[in-house]
């Protein structure tokens, strides 16, 4: 392992070792305070996104590395028409590892391959978000224990949610796994990943279009966002956005210990009422994020 | 103490007591340079201030802690719509203490009762500016050795200056200080501050419109931008401004030690032919801000 | 020597000297990583510039410092009507050293007489890049083992191109020098080098249009970027530019050790498959450029 470019870049037993070392990182901080001192992170945003990118500072700081990058394209030299293959190499001779988030999908591969250090894909376009992926293993992994026997609820754009689609295809390699994807018709996976990921593997799953009816069954709850310009029609729009809309009411119906995660940013498709039930963990979800990212960092930087 | 989200949050003697330490790390730097060793600060700058921002980094490294954030709104989440509120649950778990700017009033205070770890306004708007006030203290404190006992001039635009505001009501909790407001009609100080702070606690002022004639008298003078923007029509401006302007004629008028300070950054309202009078002290002040807010983070770090 | 804003500011002894320290640095990073801890530096860039700020960047935190700035000027005060000079004296106090560059010519140097820190020059508009003439220098000294008797093509745009410039002025002071300037009638070197550098200091040299025809004699080729808004043109470029595009059919006319240099980016002037020809050290070239400044920092800031 060099790279991370794509989640299944990692085999099971590498996201083991990662998530272990993570959930060490945690509970002794200070152990890893100075692992990376003198080790540089370069944050290469060719598209905002203060999230991921703070969250990878966040970690190379608790590591004792340091952080040099750009936060998007114009201040870059992208602007005067240089290619990712230049830029990374240049970028290798400055740093010991790069973050790279890129609008254009399969950015980070190319630059993968001319580069000399590792390279995090931090989002291409609508294609993968890895750490993302790793976030969310995590966050499942310590909140609910397990990674296999779950009923996972993914609500809401499913269609475009590339954070969905990564989780989809990470957590197929559990047993027992069913999914239920409650969606508006407009707004289901795309058929490629029912066919050759969910199909071809046999995987559980059922498609809805009411989050209610699902959700005395789940043991977790993926939320996204559904954004009106997906739809057709304003009427469509207000006519459903409702019933993907999770406040304190639909969470009565759901089990005593039923996660809710969501990626973030969030906008309105979780009532703000739900934030303080202990259940919703999508803020403890970013906090565990960055433990994630430093494991990645130390394992790539083979500090580990 | 927790946040500083207005001048007022602090009491006269927590006042104190950072001024203090601020003087304390004046005196001996070494002795403070690794005290936040892996403490990060987050600098959230939805509004671009570049002294400010830099001002709190400098602080922070400076105590040898390190620096993640943004410094515009482009680069972060709020263009996706995210909350304040949502925004400040995740930094917290990026970060040990947040300075935030915000075009909008109160948004720092909305986030510090969200944020698990302090929070300081960098500026909101045209409300408050904590940490420039607590710089002006210092530079008076300092450089005049008390803070009463004053006659202190203010002299420009009056009523959208909110560093001006500020300082009024921080000055008014010491005794027998006199305020002298010189600014033309259309920009002399709200009525609020006129009847609430300074009629309320009978506090000794008066409002005039001419520099010169009071120049004198003063201890110190308080210096800020007129902007052309702020007037009806281009003549009152041309025939105004003249009147606000600081040269060295009219120095020639004040005392021997008599301070000018200014918060910064000057456009044409100071010649810079003052600059070399050793009266001018706003580069000073620019220098002390940094002093103060390493004392102030220490404080709210509770490292001190 | 206190700042760094022409290349011509260096003699050829401290230049010498810079360059066997960046070696040093080279030879042993261990030695120096600790060198300016407690030290920042500002990179104050009104013009983005990526490779650049980072190179300075990286440098800075290889000596164990740390740093701030901005990258690009909305997000800095000069948006707010500031001057440089104020700038600069208010950066004196938060940093121990400044990279700036700036779209105006002489906005460096009016700042170093204003300022009490070291101020590098990192590229004012079409005038001076000093740091990259000294990695320039630094690459011809390593990988050649000499800074004399060389004959150096230049090719491209020789009449905007301010690295060749500098570079020209640079490598005059050096014994049996012969410059091959290769490039369109349009873009020939301005007369002013022509005449007040080359003819009066007696360097032998030859302007020409055909890079093919001069490549076998050539010791060093530094390759520039041809831009098409140069020409008046369309047809004019489109004729041209083939003739001052290297390609690796090109290369088989060079000599083995022939060294291929380009200030970067790199657009299509050097042909991709020229890359992994061992001559071409434009990638080696940006890695050196780190040491150099490394080795000026240090210098400026009197810690070596």
């Amino acid at each position: 392992m060099k790279h991370l470019i794509s989640p299944l870049d990692l085999s099971v037993s590498e996201l083991e070792d990662i998530l272990r070392l993570a959930d060490d990182i945690l509970s002794d901080k200070k152990k890893y305070s100075d692992i990376c001192h003198g080790k540089k992170l370069a944050t290469l945003f060719y598209e905002p996104s203060t999230r991921t990118r703070l969250s990878f500072e966040a970690a190379m700081l608790n590591l004792g590395g340091s952080v040099l990058g750009f936060s998007s394209a114009d201040s870059s030299s992208a602007a005067k028409g240089e290619s990712v293959a230049d830029t990374i190499r240049v970028i290798s001779s400055y740093a010991d590892i790069c973050a790279m988030r890129h609008p254009k999908e399969g950015a980070p591969f190319v630059a993968s391959t001319y580069s000399s250090i590792p390279v995090i894909n931090a989002g291409d376009g609508g294609h993968n978000h890895p750490t993302q992926t790793l976030t969310d293993l995590f966050t499942i992994s310590k909140l609910k224990g397990r990674l296999d026997n779950l009923k996972i609820g993914f609500c809401g754009d499913l269609k475009f949610g590339r954070t969905v689609h990564s989780l989809i295809n990470a957590m197929v390699r559990y047993e027992n796994i069913h999914f239920v994807l409650i969606s508006p018709d407009e707004l289901k996976i795309p058929a490629y990943l029912r066919e050759e990921v969910l199909d071809a593997n046999h995987i559980s799953y059922e498609e809805v279009k009411n989050l209610e009816a699902v959700l005395p069954d789940l043991d977790l709850l993926y939320m996204t966002r559904v954004q009106k310009e997906r739809f057709f029609n304003e009427e469509d729009y207000i006519r459903l956005k409702d019933s993907f809309i999770l406040d304190a009411k639909k969470m009565s119906l759901a089990k005593e210990d039923m996660l809710v995660l969501h990626p973030l940013p969030r906008v309105n498709e979780i009532a703000t009422e739900v934030d303080t039930d202990k259940r919703a963990v999508y803020f403890k979800q970013a906090e565990l994020g960055v433990y994630v990212r430093m494991a990645l960092i130390m394992k790539l930087l083979e500090v580990a």
